[in-house]
């Protein structure tokens, strides 16, 4: 296990964990269960959609080289059975509302505006002046011209939003095969750690944060999660925990603290002695002390036949939550069948000059936003630093929505620089459309390079 | 009730449902339910971090000033009692782990991999021999350094993400005031549709997709969602249903349907006569037939007192979900105390060109992506159309994460056009850090126009 006792580059550390992290099985739920997950099946269109062919508005279904003048509404044709056996003949027009099938013999629609009611002579039926020629086929759609019947509307691979539930329901989906995402524990370790709700701290106690961070970090993944508590710095307890957390059906065993070079940071031998030690240290700043080991099943005496992956974060919150980003996020991605694996990269420029650290790169946290051309400039995105960025500093990820890669050159890293920022919650919008150059909601400018 | 009839732009309609939305009330929750809300109070901190002078290695407390040599370890400080009551004199160290307290009289830690163990005489106490002189401070963290007695780690307004979920454990708040998000219900409207379990379709049916939809884009924004089920075109149907939603505690409406210009659209007769109509057509392609209705508390015989703001949405299911991210979501977050209310909009060349509509200004379907520079170019978003855009065909909302818009000029704008795009759900990155331009997952560039 030589080769593990190497410090390894984030990339590196990224694809020995990848390499070992496998899809989850699918599983079939109801729909609004499958919200955010990956499809593990392709689903074919039943039937075409429009199923009839279908009025795009609400009007009156003609004969379109009838062309203009008053004819007789012979039927109503809304809905299900409205104007079912009923033939549009020449001269001869059928009242239709907006998603309406079209009745036979009729092959254009004219919207309502374009008609005029004529006054109801006693008796016979409602009579319509036509005021516009129509070409044939407007305002109608084709059977099969949204959704052909048989086509794939949705592939394996892809991921459920509100659109694709949308889809699922029009072809009568309404449970379908997803991946699993994967069940999560979460332990912090240290004899310095107590429960958050304790209100005065003895000498020597911190409140544990990393716990209460991590479970919610693994909820935002869409993960199911367990709280296994605070471990004491003591092999017995930590290898008690272990020994339930391994038993619980888990797919991911996330520790803080313990893996660093104290004489009590048992984490380390203790989950080696359990599965294959892969690295426990990373060039990178903050998250040096990181360790991965992979759990096989068999390996250990425990029931459940699933591998486990075992991060052992450091202690230090923002190491910790920085080090959930980069190297559980991807985890939990390939585990739920994603593509995609990795955050999205984007670049931004530097709102403050920032020094880059001269021996590991560094992810400076950061607030990226996009900023719109005022006029003088180009638009993209700023990254406004969260200050003082040491590693037991928590506020330094306060509101951050973005990681800065930032290189060991140990220089100034000037204002107006670009870099590359990971983008790690939510875009923020430099404002609404009230601030926009444009009044009307809209702005195009012709690009300078429109070759690219 | 002039005014409502005019046909409103999506800014005009936007600024008149933010006028009437009203942020909730807050609650007090425990904290794994507050994640992704806005806090509703100011959080400052008990008592400071460290609340001790801490190490920030694993190694030796020292007397700075007694410089290289061999010292006897009188004391291990690693947490809690550890050490308590010893005092680091000149010419002795105490040993000492990463976050531990640092003994009275010492000054500076020495890390573990400057020192060097001695061979240890029997019976005295260990001793080790201190390689580096280090200065005054080295590597400990004084008493509130990252967190000051007092602070407010958290403004009342800030979105609790886990970073700021770990602050507010740290400084031992475990329930917390976060306002409440809306109680949405979810209506479709329709002769036509059937229940999407349906596997066979009779003559003029279709499944009704709006609603999982709906409930399912709701549900994305931490919504609680009632399921009001599918009405049938007819009054007493409606107002039966409206009955139900009223009296539910719901804040928000959400119809399907129903909205146009047919003789049996019911929805918004009906919703007006249960409060005021703000407008009902909206000068925007897709989602024209858009109305909007505030029904306030007493105005109609229901019991439970707070306001419903009433959307009556398309029935075409890409001008539903549209219209859901363009008015729903910032009367969302404007309800549950966000200060960004709006989507975030960005600017992104297009892939292809696309012509645009000669009348209203285009919500356009479109996956975003960033694109680095490839040495020919610059880096930014680049967006590609999800193909034809008929507001009846769901297929162009699968896997969109932007709606581009254009400007309502009539003509082809070309590919390589920067055009304003609205983030609708995740980015997508353009890859994992293999495929950036420098191995070393960093780089840096010197922007051309760093004076921005
Ligand atoms: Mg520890
Ligand atoms: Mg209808």
């Amino acid at each position: 296990m030589g080769e593990a006792n190497k410090m390894v580059s984030v990339e590196e550390a990224l694809q020995m964990v990848l390499r070992v992290a496998q899809r989850l099985p699918p599983a079939t739920v109801p729909l609004h269960e499958a919200l955010g997950k990956i499809l593990a099946q392709d689903v074919a269109a039943p039937d075409p959609l429009p199923p009839y062919p279908s009025s795009i508005k609400d009007g009156y279904a003609v004969v379109a080289s009838d062309g203009l003048g008053e004819y007789p509404v012979i039927t109503e044709s809304r809905a299900g059975n409205d104007g079912i056996d009923v033939t549009v003949t020449p001269g001869t027009i059928a009242y239709v509302t907006t998603g309406g099938p079209i009745p036979c013999g009729a092959d254009a629609v004219v919207q309502v505006e374009d008609t005029e009611l004529v006054e109801s002579a006693s008796g016979g039926p409602k009579r319509v002046r036509i005021l516009k020629q129509v070409a044939q086929g407007l305002d109608i759609r084709p059977v099969g011209s949204d959704i052909a019947k048989g086509d794939v509307v949705l592939k394996s691979g892809e991921r459920l939003g509100a659109a694709e539930v949308g889809l699922l329901a029009t072809v009568g989906v309404m449970t379908v095969k997803v991946y699993l995402t994967p069940k999560i524990a979460v332990l912090s370790t240290g004899d310095e750690l107590v429960e958050p709700t304790n209100e005065s701290l003895n000498r020597g106690q911190i409140r544990d944060s990393n716990r209460a961070m991590i479970l919610a970090a693994a909820a935002q993944q869409q993960c199911e999660v367990l709280d296994l508590g605070i471990a004491r710095d003591n092999e017995k307890d930590i290898e008690r925990i272990f020994d339930r957390a391994f038993s619980s059906g888990i797919d991911i065993l996330l520790t803080s603290g313990g893996v660093s070079m104290g004489d009590r940071d048992f984490v380390k031998p203790l989950l080696e002695k359990r599965g294959r030690l892969y690295f426990h240290k990373v060039f990178m700043k903050p998250g040096k002390p990181l360790t991965f080991v992979e759990i096989l099943p068999g390996s250990i005496e425990y029931s459940i036949g699933n591998k486990i992956l075992a991060f052992g974060l450091p202690g230090n919150p923002v190491s910790c939550l920085v080090c959930f980003n980069l190297f559980v996020v991807p985890t939990i991605r390939q585990l739920s069948g994603w593509t995609q694996l990795h955050l999205p990269r984007v670049h931004a420029r530097l709102k403050q000059s920032i020094k880059a650290d001269r021996v590991r790169p560094e992810f400076h946290r950061a607030i990226v936003r996009w900023e719109f051309n005022n006029g003088t400039g180009t638009s993209g995105f700023v990254a406004e630093s969260t200050g003082h960025q040491i590693s037991s500093r928590l506020l330094s990820m306060r509101s951050a929505n973005a990681l800065l890669e930032l290189p060991p050159t140990g220089e100034l890293i000037p204002a107006g620089t670009s870099v590359v920022a990971i983008i790690i919650s939510d875009l923020i919008g430099s404002a609404g459309p009230s601030s926009l150059p444009s009044s009307i909601p809209v702005h195009v400018t012709q690009h300078s390079n429109p070759g690219n």
